[in-house]
């Protein structure tokens, strides 16, 4: 990818002379997440070549800029959401209410009332409360079982915090009917920034077993939701995929065999992480010991949250680059201590990189813009600019 | 304290009325965080008292509501500042300019231009670089040299991204008088939430030995900045105000003697803390294995940011105290699996804690509101509620 130099208006140009290094030392106006939507759709594209015949519901959570939101839908995609607010932004981006997911297990139940009200018809439930307060807040909805997975293999793991276990799942999905609900099927998800393909595998087979015990009861699910993980272009090698489309085919084959329900699953990074990239500017290089500090005009308060525990490491280019390398520390711009992005592994940066240069954060599309702080310590929200 | 049920429009009240648990399911309008400014009143005359002698500048950082300055200015207090946006709240306040200590080491080229054209005249600094940088965008300002330190003691510790040695500090001020600078003194942190009051022993020694020496060579320092680390009441015990106070007192005796500088402190924590409580709603309760899962309507993206690696313990009420408890998870609402506040060590809440019901983290006034997320998954950011 080019380095650019934004203009003042924060707009990102791509000719040639705007390669060069700044001439002036006045720091241009980022930092800014630069999102080009083209990438959007050619990620759905790819999507839907590795996963045939599954729906693509874009988690909406990832980056919910209008602009994005609209090339889903111009692609034919739809959407996984969580709140009234997403399903109020996916209804104005062009969305059918009753093809929308919304997969947050445990929900406000003024949100389940006010979802159903806008037409939202599938919700995810993973515990016997969930069902009764959907049954109770959206009658007649349709609810989708989410099973717990380890998280093994992905860089942004999970914590237990969602899924039951199998038996639970049947339990549920029949009181589901009990509640006059639509017992629809099962869900999961095997944790963000997924580097194994075969980490569906265990989840599908264990789905497979939730619908043969709950058809064996006369119900007759016919959902089932694969969630999202499938990984942008972060430091490190990922499976192409096509890797992830083969597995997740050969499983649904071998647990399911004739009997395959409908079949979508929840990308959010994968769609709109190579998408975006983070561009900051440098204030300052500092030698502390035996480090090399770079600090930048964005950090983990201004999008950067991913970076805590350095789990997301994304790619690094430079208006400096060409030249040697060392390694260095990466810091944000606020007071706070806990505003670094990188220490524990430096990243290996220009030597000669020095205040005003430029330094872009690469796939940074998904989980920046829409975690940025209201503007800790003064520093303003990530705005999004997109081509 | 006393629970409260906030009404719809995310008032809270004091009547007794407002004690009872909710008697319909419809969650009120939480979360939000209350804020006491009479709180904040009387932390800063306890610190005053603690502090006798010493320039209180509250860390606008840590809550930068307008009314919160406002009894800052009140009270007679003084700012510190990391951005122009916090020197212009600081000013709207009706703050003096040059009472200001900008604090943070390592700025935008153009905020200190901005902040010295608005009237700012002390910036800290740590790098000959960054004195440079002061020398040409703030001619003639004044500076103070921040040394590093351990941050052992504090529950948010540091992580060594600010503060230079003993012997690089002499450097930096000698560069800035030759460069035209006020080479005023010498700042330093001892970490968020410092629970040992020694902590601030051997910097206010280090801070000394670099007076002494740029005393020798002519040099004229006059500004010592024993930034902030006081604590809030969070869980734990905490040493009071007084035996901070007498340990500097003691230190600055022995280190200074006759020859003490003028000296100021940074509390923001100690000053807003205790002033707010974070009022969230139970969203759901969830038995998973041998843990029972709580989910609020608020989390790590609506402001809970410090709860990351359950650094920051919130003392909590909840409307369903007086009976029995026993362990739980305590999770946000969105559908990050990071949104979790306590996992590795489970709080204790009532066993009949239910849906609707309100759970206070207490002492959450900062660090809360300005850490939230512009809206992460459709979550808006957390409002402030001034009483």
């Amino acid at each position: 990818m080019t380095i650019t130099e934004p203009a003042a208006a924060a707009v990102a140009t791509t000719s040639p002379e705007a390669m060069s290094r700044p001439t002036v030392m006045a720091l241009p106006s980022t930092p800014f997440l630069e999102v080009e939507t083209s990438v959007v759709t050619d990620r759905l594209g790819e999507l839907a070549a590795a996963l045939p015949g599954i729906a693509i519901h874009y988690a909406v959570k990832a980056n919910p800029h209008p602009q994005v939101l609209a090339a889903v839908v111009a692609a034919g995609g739809n959407f996984d959401v969580a709140s009234p607010t997403e399903v109020r932004a996916c209804l104005a981006a062009g969305a059918a209410p009753d093809d929308l997911v919304y997969s947050n297990p445990v929900k406000r139940r003024d949100h389940v009332a006010e979802s159903a009200a806008l037409g939202v018809r599938i919700f995810v439930v993973d515990s016997p409360a969930e069902v009764r307060k959907v049954a109770e807040a959206a009658p007649g909805a349709a609810v989708l079982c989410r099973l717990v997975t380890s998280g093994d293999g992905s860089d942004w793991p999970l914590s237990r915090k969602y899924g039951c276990s199998v038996g639970q799942a049947v339990d549920i999905l029949r009181l589901a009917v009990a509640l006059g609900l639509d017992a629809a099927g099962v869900s999961f998800h095997v944790g963000s920034q997924q580097r194994d393909p075969n980490a569906w595998r265990s989840p599908i087979a264990a789905a497979a077993t939730v619908f043969e015990a709950v058809r064996a009861d006369g119900l007759s699910p016919w959902l089932l939701d694969l969630g999202g993980g499938f990984p942008a272009r972060h430091e490190g090698d990922i499976p192409p995929l096509a890797a992830y489309g083969a597995v997740i085919e050969d499983q649904l084959r071998q647990s399911f065999g004739e009997h395959r329900p409908r079949t979508i699953a929840e990308p959010g990074r994968a769609v709109v992480g190579d998408a975006g990239a983070l561009v900051t500017s440098v204030v300052g290089v500092v030698e502390r010991g035996d480090n090399r500090w770079v600090y930048l005009d964005a950090g983990v308060f201004t999008g950067l949250v991913e970076t805590l525990d350095e789990a997301i490491r994304y790619r690094i280019e430079t208006s400096a680059d060409g030249g040697p390398t060392g390694p260095c520390v990466l810091a944000g711009p606020t007071c706070d201590s806990a505003d670094v992005l990188y220490q524990v592994t430096p990243v290996h940066l220009p030597l000669d990189l020095a205040e005003g240069d430029i330094v872009r954060l690469e796939s940074a599309g998904a989980y920046t813009s829409c975690y940025s702080t209201v503007g800790f310590n003064g520093f303003d929200p990530l705005p999004v600019v997109v081509g």
